[in-house]
């Protein structure tokens, strides 16, 4: 693939400055760009490489481009620009429609003629896939779950059944959604299986990474609102509702029933405990232990600092002595205002 | 299905008041349960609802049933009851017994008659499977494993070679059971794999969710016994026995050699320690590091608490003074008692 | 598979005292060996083991070598020497070369003759598979990737299109290669996706557990380094470099264009932040949270020591007070410092 600078800025409502006629083909970091890629700057620390770069053309903003000689693009957003620009230059990989003859599509399914079904791959009874829909090498689509337009599955993908997943979706491989959740009632010391008979609903433009797991709800469903992104091995357990629009790095942990706002960001390998809820617009930083719920946009965090192991348990064996330190601080206190 | 509410009385051997005939189609939560739903209430936070709920019937506890002027079943445990209620209302799926034509089988692996055989699984060398088993589309058996009665694979699991899965055990999509334990011998300056040739052994009623997995061991077997719930995400790593009816929330990893007791509880995302003991009916909640054997039953904890960012790191800055300020305060007490 | 003590002596450089024609057939534990096992003994904490072991044979260091009464390999790594007696007498399944006739090869792909394709595995469109390739089954190749000599993909591997994987390399189940990098730029309220362009890099002699993720790069491709090991559930992010045998135990994550040295030793469940430096030689212990770039080599940690939950939830509480607590102490100490 490869574009003109002015094709570009005309695709992505984007000014232009120097020769349009430039031929982009590729993007590269600015450092090591060659005439026939496109690179972007969008903070001042990069913006050293701008003189130097052999990039044939780069992505600004109105501030950074004072004093340019290389052909350029600005915008507020250099980088959601970039992003656009990446889409245009390689293409997703979309073979044409049809159904792989290894494919086994049970007779009563129905894949429109759009759709994309790959080797190997499974989709069970009343399971629906619409228009445009590319479901990949190995994946399994369980009985009459419903997969809408647009939507992408890598291969290995397994969506159990009762389960439907919105219009310009992605999912990544061995992500597993709509298991059972994770049910039991304790009788005469064993554990009763609650069977779980809700599904679950994944609005549109929703992408899922790689070993990722959505329950199915217990009654009702669990559900993914619309521009939700969850990165590689997520946990979202039954009941949860995530808000549109939240976006949740690798290895984050939801437990049941908890509800999460919208534009929500949860750094990496945080749990969240079950049963709470958490408003509109609030940060979590990373491996974040969040025990209740939290009301007020704003950034949360828990844990400890990172510290040299010698230090670290020194100060790790004062931390089971801290209730003890606080009320021999507080003795002192004490004495010292008597006197 | 259906049921009547007598039925329903009959199979779970529950009490029942009220109109024995009133039929029974679903389940529902007992705040917007419609006239075919039967619901459950076990706490009196939920009791409320029981006046204006439009629930056909509902499921309740002696104390919770009085001036009831609905149809009811009463018993001691509500929560189980519903459970087998569910499991009686939405039987599990269970296609006809038999090989889909799709499936590989291997001329030395045995299929008993009544169990099915999914789309694109594949069976491998001297594979067992026993009666009424349900092996998912695309899951694969490894050579000379066996899977016992009545046991339910969900599509896409991985049992490797010379494992053995007990009797009505269920594992979901993704999980993988016998991958080589982790196991390496450091040698001028390169890791030696040590090959794990021991096996998993997995006990009967075990449930195991998506995405985890269950290390074979080194010489001897891992070991899962009788009623262990595993939910997703989790890693039982090599040589690792986990007691009977023991229960691990998502994401959960126990390091290699240890040895879980019997009816424990073991929060989500918690870190278990190789080569230690956890002795039986121990609680450990969610995101907690296990570095040690707990020799007594009760419950465990580590971690800190969620609090706003700005405030966390200016308290998470003074643990790492935390033993300084510990000898500070003894300074004081010493330099108090003195005066 | 048996071998006399003296052929394994032969292979693996040891010296031997003893009976060399004594039959090795297995390995096992010191403790409960039988005639046909060889045992390794490493500690003096074993040593105990040795005068009344049933084993055929033992491995032992020099200095445990007295007094001894059974036939013994005398090497300088008992447990280096083990791991590769265990490789002898169990070597790993390796079918003979072919492709399995359900397997799914696109014309266009290049298979050696002496590899193996499994069942229902799938090799897509310019996939090229090395000499002595084992693939598993149900295991997805995507377009163009390469598979080196002599690696083994186990059963339900998912490797996406345009990555490189080494000689020697041994990946297991579930695990996924190549899905996209977790990028997307905020714009107007939305979550814009940056295709990620990158590959994924993956040198010799690296394993791989099951239920891992290597994202591929943004741009760039993400590396993993020879002689690399990951258990399972580990994360790796786009851009992310591994240096050389480094190694990572159950449910690392390491974040996006984080650079990890050589000889490292990360803790199970510890998580790396995104763009940060880790030199060579450092260790990690479990359950960390590594904030910010480690320039030296050393051992490092975060966390809090687990306690009883009643003692915990006290402590707990005052790590919220710490920062308070460090002013009120420093205040007291200007108070006695005056008097």
């Amino acid at each position: 693939m490869s574009y003109t600078l002015l094709q570009l800025a005309e695709k992505t409502g984007a000014r232009f400055t120097g020769n349009g006629d430039c031929i982009i083909e590729c993007v590269a970091p600015i450092q090591n760009a060659s005439q026939n890629a496109i690179s972007f700057v969008s903070s001042s620390k990069f913006s050293k490489f701008l003189t130097d770069t052999k990039a044939g053309a780069v992505i600004v903003t109105e501030a950074l481009s004072e004093n340019l000689t290389i052909p350029a693009l600005i915008v507020e957003n250099p980088r959601a620009c970039y992003a656009r620009i990446v889409a245009l230059l390689y293409p997703v990989f979309k073979p044409e429609p049809g159904v792989h003859n290894s494919a086994v599509i049970d007779a009563t399914a129905t894949v429109d003629a759009s759709a994309y079904i790959g080797a190997n791959a499974v989709i069970e009874a009343g399971a629906q896939i619409g228009a445009n829909v590319y479901i990949g090498s190995a994946c399994v689509i369980g009985r009459n779950s419903h997969i809408l337009d647009n939507t992408y599955l890598h291969a290995n993908v397994t969506v159990y059944s009762g389960c439907y997943i919105g219009e310009n979706c992605i999912i990544h491989s061995a992500s597993v959604i709509g298991a059972d959740g994770f049910g039991f009632e304790h009788d005469n010391g064993e554990w009763v299986k609650i069977p779980q008979v809700g599904g679950v609903r994944i609005a549109n433009n929703v992408e899922i990474g790689a070993c990722s797991t959505v329950d199915r709800g217990a009654v009702v469903d669990t559900v993914i609102e619309e521009g939700v992104k969850l990165d590689n091995h997520i946990q979202i357990a039954h009941n949860v509702r995530v808000g549109a629009h939240t976006v949740m790095s690798n290895g984050v942990g939801v437990a049941g029933s908890t509800s999460i706002g919208k534009h929500c960001l949860i750094g990496g390998m945080t749990g969240i405990k079950d049963h709470i809820e958490i408003t509109d617009n609030v940060i979590i930083t990373a491996m974040s232990l969040v025990s209740k719920s939290l009301t007020r946009p704003g950034s949360y965090s828990s844990n400890t600092p990172i510290d040299d192991t010698r230090t670290w348990r020194k100060n790790a064996a004062r931390f089971r002595q801290l209730d003890e330190m606080a009320r021999r601080l507080r003795q002192l206190e004490k004495k010292l205002e008597k006197e």
